[in-house]
């Protein structure tokens, strides 16, 4: 028995400029990342219903270099380099896929994920250069970096993090999360918030950013941060940052569950 | 008198997206750079028309980081703050005014500008990420880079270049330029060939970019290079880049231009 052969299940890695879509997932009448590939697959099968399941949606305007979703393939003869190669002939310039690979009839894109990580850029000028606006959020006025840094390291570990989400309309039935790392590097104009965690919360990287911005602008304290966390809440404190400025970056997976 | 107050001449750097503009040169019917500019100096001074004069012409689908144009401007009492924060009010977001100065009433930005500097951005990889799609020209193929920087070190001085531009329609009466700098630098998947001149023949970035594509890929000798040197001549050997990976960057003046 071949091993490439036995299963139908690849992973997919994609990335998308979120600028033209009304977020990952599938919605009547509106363009979707996910409904953009399911017409590939559709056109590619004689009109089979394919449908990827993304390591988590996205909201509209965000953008993805490393979204992951698995997809139980029409034709399970063709091999991965393939698939790329078919996939992106078909598709629309705003989405690539960047690789793929066959993975057990089990493997789930969503539940296997054991970390991801989100970047979101901050252009700090008063002008936004106009080839950045959708890809940059513009911050014109003064950061002090510094008090910034900290609420990172405040906010790195273990925490319930629903002062830095938003409802879905559904409740969550687990609010805590692990950030494993949040950091704020600095280049010249931009500033790059990176976050990864094991799973993250409806709106979570936005309100982390939107939280830190208030920090740096002196708006928001250390103390608040910290109290925040401690007492959970819904709260203004921690607006979101508008979508253009995030990616989704990369989705980690356990090898084993990637194995046949 | 007030210096600022001596001229109404004012010069402009300006950055633009050229992805959705035919060019920056006013054509009837089309979307132009110049065009866009005249529409919002006509708003301002009820219909007055006020050209702004560019540094040069820039392609369809080329970018401009920054753009020179000097511009005579109907309400002389602003001052170039003002107009800055005026003009990015009204410029629609695919345009953006970086800064503004007064100038003597004689400057002028194409016969003033000493030094040009252009960028060409190239991706060396298979897939080329889709929010980059506009501002990159992907490359999948193997590059020799080492040829490519001797071929650069050829290629800076002061040469007639007619073998690396284009006919525009009408002669040009002096095909010599010295190019004070040509190199390639690398940065992980991206190479960038920066271009710095007293002046660029039509298409010559474009055309110095695509003979050091053909270099790297082993199409083009380095002494096929200094022979379209030493006998200038129109030729497919030098074949234009897209223009979707090229940005105007800088021009330069000298100061006693500058200066009121």
């Amino acid at each position: 028995m071949n091993p490439p052969q036995t299963s139908n299940r690849f992973l997919f890695t994609i990335g998308y400029d979120g600028t033209a879509f009304q977020g990952w997932q599938v919605q009547p009448g509106r363009r979707t990342v996910q409904g953009e590939i399911e017409n590939v697959f559709a056109a590619f099968s004689g009109g089979a219903h394919v449908r990827p399941h993304a390591s988590g949606r996205t909201d509209t305007g965000v953008h993805a270099r490393g979204q992951c979703a698995h997809v139980d393939v029409p034709i399970a003869r063709l091999d991965a380099d393939r698939w790329v190669h078919a996939l992106n002939g078909a598709l629309p310039p705003d989405i690539r896929i960047y690789s793929a690979r066959r993975v057990p009839p089990d493997f789930h894109a969503r539940f296997d994920a054991s970390r991801k990580e989100y970047r979101y850029f901050i252009h700090r000028n008063r002008i936004l250069p106009p080839e950045l606006r959708h890809y940059r959020l513009r911050e014109p006025r003064r950061l002090d970096l510094a008090p910034m840094h900290a609420a990172c390291r405040l906010l790195t570990g273990t925490h319930d993090f629903t002062s830095f989400s938003a409802t879905r309309g559904y409740d969550e039935t687990n609010t805590v999360r692990t950030l494993f790392e949040l950091e704020i590097l600095e280049a010249e104009d931009l500033l790059t918030v990176r976050a990864v965690a094991d799973g993250f919360l409806y709106r979570m990287v936005r309100q982390l950013t939107g939280a830190l911005l208030r920090v740096g602008r002196g708006e928001l304290t250390l103390e608040t941060i910290s109290d925040l966390l401690a007492h959970p809440r819904r709260t203004a404190e921690t607006p979101s940052a508008p979508p253009q400025g995030l990616f989704l970056w990369e989705v980690h997976y356990p090898e084993a569950k990637l194995c046949l």
